[in-house]
């Protein structure tokens, strides 16, 4: 028996979020059941993280025991010519036997797109939140400052969750705008806000992004975003950002030699685990 | 009687391409049925192009003679919350009444996307052809350059087509690698293709594109794309390249003031028409 580590990256639209469930389609059970066959029975996909339906990943990871020796590039291989073309297998590695995906996750970081004003690009529908307001940029970044560090998130955690505790570190949470675009002329439209913790609540970055497109629309001043952090009261937090704005980027172990989803380069960097 | 020219920005994976028919979803007639309550007639959009099923456009133009007398930028605003929203109307602006978007189209500006080697980013498959192999970048700009002037592209002519004249003004042709986009860590494997001219034979940017990737295989020398021009034989180039990766960037008109698709900012624009 082997443990291996899947780097996978996946357009969340037609999915039901990460996780299997009985009826609907979602990217566990879907990779789950394109390794059956290699297996030779049911196996079970450790996420490192739950993603909501809507919801894309660049790099999300998944811990995985196998009994077959199949070879962890084959195995990519053969994953990638079965699954359908909105989920792709970017890595596998071999990691130790206690290896687990979901608690050894040292850092996750999301990123998750607003375009503001104008006319939403058809090819960023389903990847960027069309706020139809200018943002004020100056001030989204002061009150995405203020999150940074070691902080009761209570505040920005979905309602009826239910965590041991709710305190979260987060070592970048910031927001730019991106130049350009492959798909689309951007202009100054598109902002991307990036979020790297040691974990996070539930619609925890959804929640913050919420919060932080009011304080670019003038309805909260990064002092407020203080108070509602220091409040602990999800009742006093801005409305959660949809879904489809959300990427998981990258989830990062201690093992890992680079940070950075280059997991698309997967035919070198699977041979170097 | 008004002429207007539409700016319009479609994903086109879902459509059957930019002409309507009888029974396919194509964008001319989403657009066309959309106006046709606001008019209370039928109406008939002339495009500048023709695009395929799969190809997309971030600024394709369409003329329109209306009789009613709305203001661009309330139709504007009353086309986009009922189209669906992968096609949106980025501008609308008034032109002379013998404005025709297809005969006074002075110049056009296509995109293709290519994926080169690797694992196809899933938030790129409907916008990128996945080229299974490594491309030689310099060696397909050598080639793409050679395409640049007025020549005959009979060879790059899709089968059967039946024009008066098959020579064609290219003013740009040239690849580049992009560094990056806002949905995927691109590293070094996105490429673009980028084409300017006067005017397009059917299938052209496709053709030329399949043939510069086996420029890039190794397959063809800059020469050999040299000589396939001179040919005039359809038969010599290579395989037409899928439609998925290819995006009518602009059309460029006489009048315009500027030629870039800054027509995502649309409000502004579209009072200064």
């Amino acid at each position: 028996v082997r443990t291996l580590k899947l780097t996978i990256a996946y357009d969340g639209t037609n999915f039901a979020g990460w996780q299997r469930q009985t009826t609907e389609r979602t990217v566990q059970a879907t990779i789950e059941d394109a390794i059956r066959p290699i297996e030779g029975e049911r196996v079970v996909l450790t996420g490192a993280g739950r993603t909501d339906a809507g919801v894309h990943a660049a790099g999300q990871a998944a811990s995985l025991t196998l009994k077959s020796a199949i070879g962890a590039s084959e195995l990519q291989r053969a994953l990638n010519a079965t699954l359908p073309d909105d989920v792709r297998i970017v890595d596998i590695d071999e990691r130790p036997p206690q290896f687990n995906a979901r608690f050894d996750a040292r850092r996750k970081t999301y990123h998750y797109l607003l375009w503001s004003g104008g006319i939403l690009p058809p090819s960023l529908r389903h990847h960027a939140w069309h706020v139809p307001q200018r943002l004020d940029l100056a001030t989204m970044n002061a009150a995405a400052e203020i999150l940074v560090g070691t902080h009761d998130f209570a505040a920005f955690q979905a309602a009826g969750s239910d965590v041991q505790t709710t305190v979260r570190e987060l070592v970048t949470s910031r927001i730019a705008r991106l130049p350009s675009g492959p798909t689309v002329a951007i202009g100054d439209r598109l902002m991307r806000y990036e979020v790297t913790g040691s974990g996070f609540l539930r619609h925890m970055v959804r929640n913050i992004v919420g919060t932080l497109v009011d304080a670019g629309r003038g309805r909260l001043t990064p002092e407020d975003v203080r108070a509602i952090l220091a409040s602990r009261d999800r009742g006093r937090a801005s409305a959660t950002a949809p879904p489809h704005g959300l990427t998981l980027w990258t989830v990062e172990y201690e093992t890992d030699a680079e940070a950075t989803p280059s997991a698309t380069n997967a035919e070198s960097s699977s041979q170097t685990a």
